[in-house]
């Protein structure tokens, strides 16, 4: 069980995270170029300001704690704590002035993530889980998370970001899932995980997802009954290729189509 | 010049529909299929108890006005007006719980649109042009519209929807201009082009799109001095192929990869 403090404290650092992102999107806030091989890949102040805040309050609080954030080097930890942080998961979307981005926030103990926070500023609402369960609150209002039951591929909402991420015999996997499924949103980033848990999307399906981008969302998934793993059936999600399903069932269909692609 | 009243008109449509739209999405709303070639088209009661009211309403205060719905069969115009409404466009993201729908609605003065207003309930924001300038409302606060000014598509952020709706040579000459801009986001629907009249995203290419997708779109990019026209360089949006661009440079340029394509 994770103690009921470390959740108090996750939601804090989720509504510093807050402050420090919600009025720069309102503001335009321009990207930088973290360069790298694969293109632009853009970074803020916000992504900075919002991680550095998180990370003061952590040192502060349980300095005996790890901690694995995007944009600085890692801080190695003195127990079986360390925090994973996201300060802004769709940073894309961010700088297009669009609202579909997250802040994620996972604890892992002995590397295994136990608590999750997935929180969307600029739509007021929050995703989190601990010790099995989790909640939500949308439009002010607080409900459980529950994954939808869906077990059909044929009538499933699929989601992934980037449909151009897929190389090769990844999109070629990806296609045959897009022509099975019912209807397929793209664009979501993060989000999509938690609308997953909240049962109004089935299926979601990435890849290149890092630590920072998939912590979080292991504890949310499993909280609201639905299923997360890699493409071959299988919980180590280090390859960055991630499915996450309403049901096992689904997952299962899912990776039938997948395996083999990555 | 557009009259005042029909301003204020338009914005009582748009509050009048977000009254039948927001509790729905909030509540869940299932998704019926119109059927159709192009295969799963999903509809909702709030789609229909949307446009009814807002029909309704025009047909008590403007009864010689004509209007063209998504939904429901055409009302011929008595004199140069006709309505034209989209209650919900982007039904996908609206069943899978996703916030990134608009309700668009246009006044059309002899065939031509004359005033636009773009409404995004869950975000509560609108957008809003007649006579040539444009005004929206986001967080509480008012700002002029105004486009981004890109100019080069090397720096564009651009939007699509769903980039398995080109086909062919369509989808060859978006590649082109996908590989060519900055940045691509997806799943926005019409409230891309908002974001465009608002300065945060700078081109936005689309195909299939019909009448009550477009009309309210034209009046609001071009308030914001941006530029919206088909692949070809022209004003005929009828073949539903259209750019956006923040710029008329910007849209000449993506007309020179686009055109031929259609």
């Amino acid at each position: 069980m994770i103690d009921k403090r470390l959740l108090e404290f996750a939601h804090r650092l989720a509504d510093l995270a807050r402050g420090e992102t919600l009025h720069r999107w309102e503001a335009g806030c321009e990207a930088q170029d973290k360069g790298g091989e694969g293109g632009f890949d853009p970074v803020t102040e916000a992504d900075r300001e919002s991680e550095r805040a998180m990370r003061a309050l952590i040192e502060q609080v349980y300095p005996e704690h790890g901690i694995a954030g995007e944009e600085f080097a890692d801080r190695p930890s003195q127990g079986p704590f360390t925090w994973s942080l996201d300060p802004i998961d769709g940073t894309r979307s961010f700088t297009c002035g669009l609202p579909n981005w997250v802040t994620l926030i996972a604890l892992l103990r002995d590397g295994r993530p136990v608590l999750g926070v997935i929180d969307a500023p600029c739509l007021d609402e929050r995703y989190w889980a601990a010790g099995g369960s989790g909640l939500f609150v949308r439009g002010g209002r607080e409900g459980a998370l529950k994954a939808s039951g869906c077990a059909q591929l044929g009538s499933a909402r699929l989601s992934t970001t980037d449909p151009y991420l897929f190389k090769r015999a990844e999109a070629e996997a990806f296609e045959r899932v897009r022509r099975s499924v019912r209807t397929t949103r793209y664009g979501q980033d993060g989000y999509a995980y938690a609308r997953l848990a909240a049962g109004t999307l089935d299926l979601v399906i990435e890849c290149g997802l890092k630590p920072h981008d998939y912590n979080a969302l292991v504890p949310v998934v499993r909280a609201s009954g639905g299923a997360i793993g890699d493409w071959r059936g299988g919980e180590d999600l280090s390859s960055g290729n991630v499915i996450a399903a309403a049901t096992r069932q689904l997952y299962e269909e899912s990776v039938s189509l997948m395996s083999g692609a990555d």
